[in-house]
């Protein structure tokens, strides 16, 4: 282990709050300059988002890993590289690490501190996006890990950008982020009643994926 | 060889699938988006493209070489860097990758399973465009290969996000695309008639290139 | 020390002087393009900002630091990382070079040398979104230094340009560019009876991350 | 010297051939996709033109140094780097292959062969616009050179990424450019008779530039 548990919690804790205030901060501000062109929004939403992920991964990575989200936790310890509890405790802070970024985002600004979203995201082709966000996330992470690993922020950052825009779903690909985003009726929101499938969906792109990359890049001389 | 040729087939499956995926599909977001600017439909079209092809080849290349394009394979060829047989396997299922990736963002979006195209791409410009595109793309690469071989990622798709506003053709630059492109009636389509001279132009363009790089940076101790 | 003094005051008054020409004149570029639409505006404002503020700290890192910035200048103070003498002459020429460049600016875009800003930045929500800001700056320096230093000078860029999306205030996060923005009644401008409460929430969050990123980042088994 | 003068003519040639077609051509796709709003147009323009440079250099620098602008040759001249009678030679294929790019994207785009630009760029503003654009080019140039020259094509790629944003001229910062550009009456020309002080500002410029660099960035011991 690197460092002590509390110092990789913190990091988890500061990382997704800081994503989940960029997140929602930035669809405000893009719902709120764009004259109604959802287009515009969605690309300041992108920037922030995108930028953002690659500086926390960059910042908390050494410290943590950069998880931020409970389906990455979970390709780590299906691939036994982090234990049950430790898991366990990650999920426990990155969903509150996750809720505290929406406060903060609401805060900053003037929203109250949480509202239920009115957002409908529901049907078959959001649910493969969120399948295809997660598969890609998790192929991203865990394929960048083995040969290029200093691509790793840069390359999160990159694939969610192009996410939300290829993705029906605008890829949460994060189920602390989902839950979080239940929580505000902005641009960014989404139903509390749309989160659950949401959810599944991610957990399963995040369990093929760990599979199919763990296959993919497995060193062929070991059988 | 790096790996077995079924995990390098899987990754350009893979790739080429998520690549068509991402282009189609951010461009049917954009186009929706965008409220009838095109500009700003093409700028989230760009965007996921350009950062896709990175993280694409981030992932991929360490196993397959990231090609995801039958023109890039037909460069590789000439410098024999691949054999005919490979390279036949490769284009094969870049072509199947290049169809399933626009299924899947039909399927995301609630768009039938193909549409042939009625998007008109045709004349001496857009032909001359999709030289110059595939000119620059094997430049890109093989350029970047000899000297700097870690930027190849994100340098593809720095020159793709270039093409798609300073070629009139938006810079296709793939048979594998523009085969898959031609059954989507959305943004990014193109009519099946105007398939075959695109792909004329791009094979031209790749070997045109290959032949310019090869004598550029050749070795001049070598004669 | 790496240089002379002379040298290191050189590089912190050009950069701070070409990151307020960066800022101030981008700002004006895209309100006099964008027809009105601010949201437009602050994208080629944000992708100025960004890109600029990552090739000065290329540029002059080596040479200063690439501080820029009184807020960064007392992150590293506090670290005892700078002598208390070097940090004042610092600040002079950070203040005095952020005032050369928006007159820059001005001279470049046909404005009057300095104008006192009438755009009000004022109340909780921004006072947080100051806090944040800083806070996120330091975390990003301080973080990336320890064990990507390379990386520092696109982790800042990408933070800014997140930061001019998420927070509220768009992340001024730097007492010299806020003093110098007060004398700009342009896009990017601060009413001068503003300014204070910004500049006493930057040095907060400033101190704040360094403490709390010392701690983080401090080697386990120190202690 | 790295190879023959050829290969380093030939690459000189492509490179600023190249760098014309993403200029002008993302220009013309930019004006004709934006619907007027140039905000728009000049995202799409800036966007095309700091990857394109990225790209070139990162191909083309290893084998003629990537200057593709007199400026910089100059700059290199000053510093003994490059002899005068490769420098004479250098200047004539930047200009040769400048008008070939603009006859290329014209080609591209449909347009007539070379056209006189009626855009008028004049006045003092601009042409302080262009002595601080090429100055900061060199001063990019050069700092990155001497303490992290692989961040060069990624530099110069984001500083005049920037440089269209946050000069009132847009950043020429190179006379092949400014030559070629007055051959174009499309979104990026120049008028021919505004071209010759933009030349006398670019190369006043990239001399200061030269001399401050080259002072701030001599080694100390040195005296």
């Amino acid at each position: 282990m690197r460092t002590t548990l509390a110092r990789r919690l913190t990091a988890e804790f500061l990382g997704t709050l800081f994503l989940l205030a960029a997140v929602v901060g930035s669809g405000i501000m893009g719902e709120t300059l764009a004259g109604g062109n959802d287009a515009i929004a969605l690309l300041g939403n992108t920037l922030a988002t995108g930028a953002i992920l690659a500086v926390l991964i960059l910042i908390y990575g050494p410290v943590s890993g950069g998880h931020f989200n409970p389906a990455v936790t979970l390709g780590f310890l299906l691939r036994r590289e982090i234990t049950p509890g430790v898991s366990l405790a990650y999920v426990v802070v990155q969903l509150t690490g996750g809720l505290c970024g929406v406060w903060l985002a609401h805060v900053m600004f003037g929203e109250p501190a949480f509202t239920a979203s009115l957002n409908a995201r529901t049907g078959i082709g959001v649910w493969v996006g969120e399948f295809v966000a997660t598969f890609g996330l998790l192929a991203t992470i865990l394929g960048c890990l083995r040969y290029c690993a200093a691509a790793v922020p840069y390359a999160v950052g990159l694939f969610i950008s192009a996410g939300y825009w290829f993705t029906s779903s605008t890829s949460f690909a994060n189920p602390a982020v989902t839950v979080a985003r239940s929580f505000t009726d902005t641009f960014s929101g989404i139903r509390p009643e749309d989160a659950p499938l949401f959810i599944l969906m991610q957990l399963t792109g995040a369990i093929v994926a760990t599979l199919v990359i763990g296959w993919l890049l497995r060193d062929p001389a070991k059988k």
